[in-house]
């Protein structure tokens, strides 16, 4: 019998323009539209095979080689429901189509960075389960048709269906049929952004993104203002720096939207902590080096770690300068910026380094170097899939 | 030849709606009104001790036993400027008065305090200096009066010049007339309210508040939004929930405006941090102490110090709990409270002790113990004068 199986990859987005708040937790509405940027899978993706098979007896998942229940997650299950509908409805169209719809299936998804890291693996799964379930019921929709069932199980999982730089409209229907995302740019459009991950070591786990941000939409007055008032400019002052590549005017707002979102956690009661001292010391050394002119930009998700965005020919000068102040960090160095750059350049000639001191060892565990690229990616399953024969994954954890 | 002297003390005062932006920076005309606690001069106090003499050639100042120039200090000139001005008045009017507004003067002024604790001391300074002028020169004037002279010095500082609990309107005039210190109830209104300050220790010096709080004026969206549609709400219940004595209100609006004043920091460009890493384990602290009501408030200032509010009988509890997050505090129990408790209390029996790591010896350097206590006194200077027959300080650092 034939095998019916697809294997994608989707990419990791951070956003520019930041989401934090719904309007409908259900069907995942926004309080504001967001903006982000697509980052390259060859360093950082979730890849996912989903097998049909009259043979399978459940539908099954595994995350990172260990099984998890599907019933109990709502947002995978209305996942599933939505796309096996959509296939329905083709099948019945074409009685030549085979009939998976109705058959039982096997996921399994692996994210090729440590959860650990806090680096958003929800957005990149979302977006490689929902690609994945497109590609395998050759459903006849396209990213913005996709990104709408994909915010369903994590909100900014929608903007992962893009490349480059990618908004995800907040959309006013109570159905959320116009809440979907949209490229702004292909990546190709900037191929000079890069990015730098600093990965900070943390304690305290902080609140969780889906608790924290209604806490907030219930308790901080000064939300509203962002929602009404700041946001709605700044989307479009985004868009027009992006369309323009004006990289001063990019990073100014990238830090503006990252400084009034943890503002806006801290305005929450009780308050909502992401960042700590060595987030802070990062944002300290950045705004030293941009003193003379915007060259790099900082941003920070529901963690403490930063997102660092420059020009390619600031890159190995940032790095210079963050590996001064956190020094024993690993260096993910897959873009060769050190290969190209035999040594490692001198801070910039009127750099303060009492800014900040010096942490210890290891307070930034890992640094990757990684750029803006394309939205998600179809691999041969013969070759990349992550299921045997049997339908079982090849790898366990 | 008769001596003009007078000696006075000032307390520190820590507000729980806070003053953050100026209309006028040279009147010191703030954005919104503020209100604050005027804490026991038992523990913190500026003690100032002002001399005129003809046999005086200069004014000349000492602050902490180091003479200062009092020309370059323009805020110090304008408080002289008009406390003379208005002595010169009633001279004129009253023929008989010795002529004090024509003479030099030495002013002495010493803090019981380390300024290095960053606990705001140009507040109480500035009370003090304007009391101290007042009594010299016995002037006409209430302290609502005085509060305009001291306000220009420091703008917290007409705030000192009330015991209890103090409200700075605002005002609307240019001329900063109404502009003025008022108090909404005395210490005896409210005697259960106690105070515990933490003096956190920090490398990093923050911005100072004057240059911070223009920054923020410039760049802040979400200032505004306090300014306009925050705090006047927020008075009008502070106010209601001092006169009702209601703590729980009071503690729940006291923590809500310490986190925005410190979101309106985040939300400048580049962001202003005060609190660090120690701050933000104090707020999850007492937050955790809270979660079956509200027993304590904490609010920061312009530093990592942390201020909690809370009724009397809570305070041992409240040292055990912070004793035992920061081990090797030392402790100023000038109220008596481990002699009234002959052992410290257990720490609440659901309290969750993983909200925070416990902190290294002297993360928390010192905690004091205070409550709400009486505006300016008056000493008598033959017993407690900082100066010495020749009018120079008994006590030089």
């Amino acid at each position: 019998m034939t095998v019916f199986e697809a294997t994608c990859t989707a990419p990791v987005n951070i956003a520019v323009v930041k989401y934090w708040g719904k309007r409908d937790t259900s069907l995942i509405l926004p309080t504001n539209s967001s903006l982000s940027v697509t980052l390259s899978q060859d360093q950082l993706h979730s890849k996912t095979t989903i097998r049909a098979s009259a043979d399978f007896t459940s539908d099954r998942l595994w995350l990172n080689g260990i099984e998890e229940s599907i019933e109990k997650n709502k947002r995978l299950v209305a996942c599933l429901r939505e796309t096996r509908a959509l296939r329905a409805q083709i099948e019945e169209k074409d009685a030549s189509l085979p009939k998976l719809a109705s058959l039982k299936i096997h996921i399994c998804s692996e994210n090729n960075f440590p959860t650990a890291a806090g680096l958003a693996s929800s957005a990149s799964g979302y977006a490689c389960l929902v690609y994945t379930l497109s590609q395998l019921f050759q459903l006849p929709l396209d990213a913005s048709d996709l990104s709408i069932v994909a915010r369903q199980g994590s909100g900014s999982a929608c903007r992962s269906l893009f490349g480059g730089f990618v908004a995800w409209e907040m959309g006013e229907k109570a159905d959320g049929s116009d809440s979907k995302a949209v490229q702004i740019a292909p990546e190709t459009h900037w191929p000079d952004l890069q990015a730098m991950i600093c990965v900070v070591s943390d304690e305290k786990k902080g609140t969780s993104s889906t608790e924290g941000m209604q806490l907030t939409v219930k308790t901080s007055a000064l939300l509203q203002h962002r929602i009404k008032e700041v946001v709605p400019k700044r989307m479009e002052e985004m868009i027009a720096a992006i369309r323009n590549k004006d990289f001063p005017k990019f990073a100014e707002l990238t830090m503006q939207d990252s400084n009034q979102f943890h503002a806006v956690c801290l305005d929450t009661y009780p308050p909502i902590f992401y960042m700590n001292d060595i987030s802070r010391a990062i944002i300290r050394i950045i705004t030293e080096y941009n003193k003379d002119g915007v060259k790099a930009a900082y941003t920070f998700d529901a963690g403490p770690n930063a997102v660092i965005y420059a020009p390619e020919k600031n890159m190995a000068e940032i790095y210079a300068v963050l590996s001064h102040f956190f020094p024993g960090a690993t260096f993910d160095d897959s873009l060769g910026l050190l290969s190209k750059t035999s040594t490692l350049p001198p801070l910039p000639q009127n750099f303060d380094t009492r800014v900040s001191p010096v942490f210890a060892q290891g307070s930034v565990k890992q640094i990757l170097h990684t750029k803006a690229d394309n939205g998600p990616r179809v691999l041969d399953s013969a070759q990349h899939g992550l299921l045997n024969a049997e339908g079982l994954p090849k790898r366990l954890a």
